[in-house]
């Protein structure tokens, strides 16, 4: 079943980073670079009391490398795991070849200014569309206790890494 | 500008709750309820190791009360913020009434069985179609100091609020 449900770009992300095997994997793992995120009108006005939070969720349009309209197999090697070349399923990735290719970053807010916001945490490339902004509340997003991560805690992964640093596809 | 992106339904959301007004304002407020998703073939098989994972990330399309093409205003008054009638904008909000109606629930995952998942927090009402489910990884999605929360950290509210209980829109 397909939703009749066109999504509205409600804005646009701006990085460095233009190929998708060489940026990285995760915002969270990449504090250290800035992008921007420039909204359009009028969905600038529904900015109004963003600045009061320090972290916000980027929902993006991510960009798929196989072209649209090729399905994406249901087991995937991730990113992260292509040194061991081991496949899991798709609702076990993080990865960008999904089913429906929603990106989910978890932005540190630097400044925003009127539509322009400045975050810290780059894993899109330039130019991806944005689809949705909700602010980080640590009472809804936080887990009570220490939660399992399934085969993330079985690996280590450094900061920074691109897809290009952990091996062929 | 929209994306000519139909979003293909990987599956349904089935809870005991069939009206908004009286469904609790989010899956952290609300773990003593527990509901299910049933993952259409054949995305079921993308949830091969999702077991291992104690949290997920549930993104779902959601009931847009206003009906579809009716534009959202980019300063709404929140749930939480009935008490007070007091307006921000819609990106600082955590509300249904969205550009682009997708909802992000964290979900406690508490069984996996074929097809078949059983959660704790239950923010949606029974029906709600299932766009993507991603596994909640504590070092991409939890922030390393106490982050600000903007207007959130300002208020006082129960677990198993519902719109209703918050007062009259």
């Amino acid at each position: 079943m397909v939703l009749a449900c066109p999504l509205a770009v409600i804005g646009v992300v701006h990085t460095d980073r233009v190929s998708p095997e060489n940026t990285p994997v995760q915002a969270a793992l990449n504090r250290a670079e800035s992008g921007t995120i420039v909204i359009h009108p009028p969905y600038d006005e529904g900015l109004a009391g963003l600045e009061g939070f320090d972290y916000a969720w980027l929902l993006s349009w991510l960009h798929d490398p196989a072209g649209p309209g090729v399905p994406p197999p249901m087991k995937q090697v991730p990113f992260l795991l292509r040194p061991q070349q081991r496949e899991v399923g798709i609702f076990a990735t993080r990865g960008p070849r999904r089913v429906n290719p929603i990106g989910l970053s978890l932005i540190e807010l630097q400044e925003i200014s009127g539509p322009e916001i400045r975050f810290a945490g780059v894993d899109l490339i330039d130019g991806t569309p944005v689809i949705d902004l909700k602010p980080y509340v640590s009472r809804f997003d936080r887990p009570e206790a220490e939660p399992r991560c399934g085969w993330f805690d079985e690996i280590t992964f450094t900061s920074g890494a691109t897809p290009a640093d952990l091996g062929r596809n």
